[in-house]
């Protein structure tokens, strides 16, 4: 491909930003090299489900190959990105699985969108005891730890440990928090409540801490209240104007805003708080003297291009975008945000190719959507504010329309009526990687 | 439980006797303890599918809580074997994944449905470079293999290596090495036909290698060459009568039996031959006197009990049965056997509480069926024998009807409909375990 004169733009990342890219691409005249370290698109806003053994994996993940296997001019290349040379406009690029990748990969226009991860506030050691839900196999992991935890208070003698082993924090009150908290309450309540004979699964204490005033900031305090209520029924406890100290192997400690601090004995925490950009960003704004803010994002310029650089584009979760005022504004970190920001970077480098110009890239807010349990979701759509069972089902029909691959559709479709009608969860296994619990190596 | 004079059964293993057993006895008058080291049951003839992305593990995998979860004499136990006190009635366990189980469990009436695993032929260390797929997470890392291994083909320079990564060498030519093969040429002809651009996946090589001079030993041999010709037509290329002198990280040496000797190139290596008895068979043996074969099977009496131990049950693929003229048979290993012989076990607990008395165990042969590509398998049924689409339709209708929880039914369901309409495969997915290859941390 090298030499032959047509325009080489990588792509890196398959999430939402990087597949609207590429998918907007496939019918441009361009070659368009899609890097990513996995195989397969997450369909990240459901990984929560993979953690409470409601979806399996396979369900909410879709090979990239699969995805582009008719767009000829697109290839995939599973690889992690290890710099950029802006200079020789090139991506150094390290191999994953043992894949022989190139390591270096030429581009006319790079864009990259490399999302973001959860941060521990500068505390890298909760990592092991708190767990996230946003990778696949972090959710995995979680999965195994909620269920082991019931395993284990089924056959604890002590009360106290027992009562330890049904504690289950959720760090964070912001969407993902919320689905989580909701869905192990869920769990104890319902699916699980037939399954034990010497403990009883309703029992179990979850506990939502938020550090501010309420649950959801980004909705209105109106859907924050009624999601707490929602939450509440499901016997979810939210501690709010609360903030972690300390997280160890079998404790969490908290305190209050009006001061005193509790330490809460429990077995499986949860982290929803603190989101940072990918690295990537910082790498790129060291090389182009572009701004970072305090989670790691780095400022772009208004059409999403870095300064002094108009061939390469960054997107998504990992950037802020400079105003044509001046001013750099954040973007909400959620799907539709990142695949418009995709579709605009594309539609740019299509443009300059035809010669023609474009203006500033422009955010349309489509809402807020947080789904809290069976039934019962908060929407809040240019102004329409609804909760209940008519959220869920408009939270229902937009992820189901968005979930990739048609067949992902049909079998995530089933498994939700199913569980819907019978209140099952059929994922409900322990693997092996989530059998070692951080204790088991470490002096607890 | 103990002391208040209702009959203890332990049932060890949540396989498919374990499984019968138990659910034979959940309206007798009886406490059963249901010990596994997983918290599910594994539909495993259909684990080769998770091992080619056709399934995610959630669909063939049922957790043992939901199953009896209405059955308010039967207790679920997540813990390990770690030994018997066959004098004091009692078994010892271990703890898995932080689960706090007593360490002695004492029975009346124990059935130890231990199962069994692969066997190297004494070369343990060719087990890192030829996983195996018979449990859920050795399947999970073979689907990564294979998968990976095209990606790295996709960008090889050198032909040479590149050939062996498109190199795939089944070992062992029975049903599931048969299942493997077949599925390995479907993903390589047809559902990853469209999603290289350097390669071209139909290219690959599928090597099966069978010691004997036929495939599938087990049935007649007018279907073991009909599975020949449709593996063939699959691109599969069956080696008999040869068998593996020696398996490295990047290539196995074979030996025709005529002599002559080659060194085959590959990076992708499955293990389908030798199974041997679980470890549990050879600790009874050595207790009870009991004999043990080549393949670690504990010889028990004609009712399935070890002998003088009548209150010990072993059953499946760990034993062989001794006849009521003591001749000692080898029964199939395969699931239907092992149900019989849970039911069985169950019965004799139950006639002995009521105070009757029953016969010895007799093996109905309900017949045999191994599947090799869409639409295509045999079947061997009490004298019928079925092959291509019909045996396929009869495989896929006895799969469905026996795979554990209505729910499952419905998604494999779906989505085998869908594969089989579409070509499709959901589940292709590299996973974090099974990124790292054996020669990434071995001097190759």
């Amino acid at each position: 491909m090298p030499g032959d004169g047509v325009h080489r733009v990588v792509v890196v990342g398959g999430g939402f930003g990087g597949l609207q890219a590429v998918e907007k691409l496939r019918r441009a005249p361009v070659e368009v090299t899609l890097v990513d370290r996995r195989n397969f698109h997450l369909f990240q806003p459901l990984s929560y489900q993979v953690a409470t053994g409601a979806l399996s994996p396979g369900e909410i993940a879709y090979p990239l190959r699969a995805i582009f296997k008719r767009a000829a001019n697109v290839r995939v290349m599973m690889a992690e990105v290890a710099g950029f040379d802006l200079g020789a406009r090139e991506l150094q690029l390290r191999s994953v699985a043992g894949v022989p990748v190139p390591a270096t990969l030429p581009y006319d226009s790079l864009i990259v969108a490399g999302g973001s991860q959860y941060s521990y506030f500068g505390h890298e050691e909760w990592r092991e005891y708190a767990a996230e839900v946003k990778s696949l196999e972090s959710a995995l992991l979680v999965r195994g730890r909620i269920l082991a935890a019931f395993e284990a208070a089924e056959f604890e003698p002590d009360p106290e440990r027992r009562a330890a082993w049904l504690t289950f924090v959720v760090v964070g009150g912001g969407p993902t928090g919320v689905e989580m908290a909701g869905q192990i309450g869920e769990l104890a309540r319902d699916t699980l409540k037939r399954d034990f004979r010497a403990i009883d699964s309703r029992t179990g204490r979850i506990l939502l801490v938020e550090a501010t005033d309420r649950l959801l900031t980004t909705f209105p305090p109106k859907l924050s209240s009624r999601a707490k209520r929602s939450l509440e029924r499901l016997g979810v406890t939210p501690m709010l104007n609360t903030t972690v100290t300390d997280i160890e192997a079998d404790a969490v400690t908290v305190e209050a805003a009006g001061g005193g601090s509790q330490r809460i004995p429990t077995r499986t925490i949860i982290w929803a708080a603190g989101v940072t950009a990918s690295r990537m960003a910082a790498t790129l704004g060291e090389l182009t003297g572009a701004e970072l803010d305090r989670a790691g994002r780095i400022a772009v310029e208004p059409d999403l291009t870095l300064p002094g650089h108009p061939e390469v584009f960054a997107l998504g979760d990992m950037v802020r975008v400079r105003q044509t005022d001046g001013s750099v504004v954040t973007l909400p970190g959620v799907a539709p945000a990142a695949m418009q920001q995709g579709r605009y970077a594309a539609k740019v480098i299509e443009a300059r190719l035809g010669g023609r110009s474009t203006g500033p890239f422009h955010y349309r807010d489509k809402g807020n959507l947080a789904t809290i349990g069976r039934g019962s979701a908060v929407a809040d759509i240019k102004g329409l504010k609804l909760s209940g069972f008519l959220a869920w089902m408009t939270w229902l029909l937009i992820h189901l329309w968005y979930l990739v691959g048609f067949q992902n559709r049909i079998v995530v479709f089933v498994r939700w009526s199913f569980s819907f009608f019978t209140h099952g969860r059929g994922a409900r296994l322990i693997t092996a990687q989530a059998m070692e619990r951080p204790s088991d190596h470490h002096a607890a």
